[in-house]
């Protein structure tokens, strides 16, 4: 029987053409191409924090790369090179591979090479740390916001959270496919991210709920928000089970999005809009900067723009 | 009640000056010097798994960067800087700040900045990445041994594992405290690591036991190794709890030591010597490499060279 060694070496060995050593010494080895900067995050996924015991591993697999994926396309970075500590209760063959198969399903989609890892017994875990490289001084953070700049949403936010409340019974819906899929196979916007170097003034990616990583962003450009209700991206399924006031709660609260929220000054539209058919991913104008730090100002046709309680959105649902 | 959030802020945000942006954006990001090779590796610790839940938190700082940066040493880098990410069970204030205490010691002496992390909650477990620089094409793997080399280890191996053999109450000592601290609190031999660049051959550090680690070298290399018994490091401390054959079983058995062990030409013994002397560091010569892919043979003085059976020496000892 192949030792727990043997079976991460079979599933997680790839060629890593870009790096001089990958996985197998202390430590990879690999160069930055001169003038770029690198940029480095990490995001760890937990079994009953993050996602269900049983959620599929080749999902997992894909997940845990992707939102990693999605940090660094919220630079502006392009993704390069990544390492994988993975804690396993079990040395599960099947379960390995089928990870393994989701993990590199994801890699071969944005050019990712896994260059080193860790494997440890324990409670289900598994942290991504994902190096990109983007040119010297071209990161998008979230601290350039001007005031007077449009307030961006990549495609459809608040399906994630669809999906998840579906798995929870707490909606149920004729299809529920492409809500679960938003929630165990996130699209992380690297192509979008990359084109909107040299457009959007301040960029982050949405995993704890538009209004709160909002607010984020707002902190950091030290600036506030006034967001139009009627111009929210509702995607008809975000309706199919829930009133239109619940849905565009789900919107506006639910994590697990990784759809990029940005910044940008007003003639940008144009080129917005070449992008976005240029990329087929629809780039939603929700509103836009305004002065006063913090505060985040929700407007619709009807009534006066009210203020949002942003901690009223952190945590809004998880899988416990 | 400040947030968990708050608190991580609170406790883990240092000056970064060698990075061009550390935490609190999506990626961290920093610039590797011109005609250097980036190093990356990355070990998780989990409770129950590699330490037991009671241990101080600040031992565990400290140790969850030392174990990073040992294998960083045994590539001959220079470490500069780090991610974390750390699972907590609960929100502990005392807890969370000694660890950052730890952690800090830790970085502090060997020159590390924190550039980025995630926190989340689940059962106690921390993931380090950890990236250092060396020139390029002089890092040492472990695929660079000659036959005819001399076999060298740094240190007292054996120590930490005489430390989990105390808190298991399986050897008793009259003090135990320097055993405890090669456990809790282990030394990365970062200098020594730099310096052994154009002398060592092949490189790797001991976290798996000598015997354990010492095959893998071989492996890589290609070759073989002899022992000498009688050469073995043992310190004073080993034989004062057990008989000495015992002691030289958890010497080339024992896990958890971050000594280096490497191979390097018999014309580099004077270099070593003076190597020794100049770090206050023992170097001690423990064999050669031979012909002969995978086979270790260990000699004593007394009777012919006999083979170790390396798998007896896996997983020796684990605090389970």
């Amino acid at each position: 029987m192949p030792s727990e060694f043997d079976l991460i070496r079979r599933h997680f060995t790839r060629p890593a053409p870009h790096a001089d050593l990958a996985v197998g010494d202390d430590a990879a080895l690999f160069r930055v191409a001169p003038g770029m900067q690198l940029a480095v995050t990490t995001d760890a996924l937990v079994a009953g924090t993050h996602f269900f015991h049983d959620t599929p591993p080749r999902d997992l697999g894909w997940k845990t790369l992707a939102v990693n994926l999605s940090d660094l396309a919220a630079m502006g970075a392009a993704p390069r090179w990544a390492t994988l500590a993975l804690t396993l209760p079990a040395a599960d063959e099947g379960w390995i591979a089928a990870f393994a198969e989701g993990f590199f399903d994801c890699a071969g989609r944005y050019g990712v090479e896994l260059v080193g890892g860790d494997t440890t017994r324990g409670p289900l875990a598994m942290t991504v740390t994902l190096f990109g490289e983007v040119p010297a001084g071209q990161a998008i953070t979230r601290a350039g916001g001007q005031p007077g700049d449009d307030l961006w949403i990549s495609g459809w936010p608040g399906l994630a959270a669809l999906g998840l409340m579906c798995l929870q019974n707490r909606v149920r819906l004729a299809d529920a496919s492409r809500a679960l899929a938003a929630l165990h196979r996130p699209t992380p916007r690297v192509e979008a991210g990359e084109a909107l170097r040299g457009i959007a003034h301040a960029m982050l990616d949405v995993s704890d709920g538009l209004v709160g990583d909002l607010a984020h962003l707002c902190e950091c450009s030290k600036l506030g928000a006034m967001l139009d209700a009627d111009a929210l991206p509702l995607a008809p399924l975000m309706t199919a089970g829930v009133d239109e006031l619940l849905a565009r709660q789900i919107l506006l609260a639910g994590g697990d999005d990784y759809e990029l929220l940005f910044s940008a000054p007003v003639d940008a539209r144009g080129t917005l809009a070449a992008l976005a058919r240029k990329l087929d991913l629809p780039l939603t104008r929700i509103g836009s900067l305004i002065e006063g730090t913090g505060q985040i100002l929700l407007a619709d046709g009807a009534a006066p723009p009210r203020p949002l309680d942003v901690r009223g959105y952190d945590h809004f649902i998880s899988p416990d």
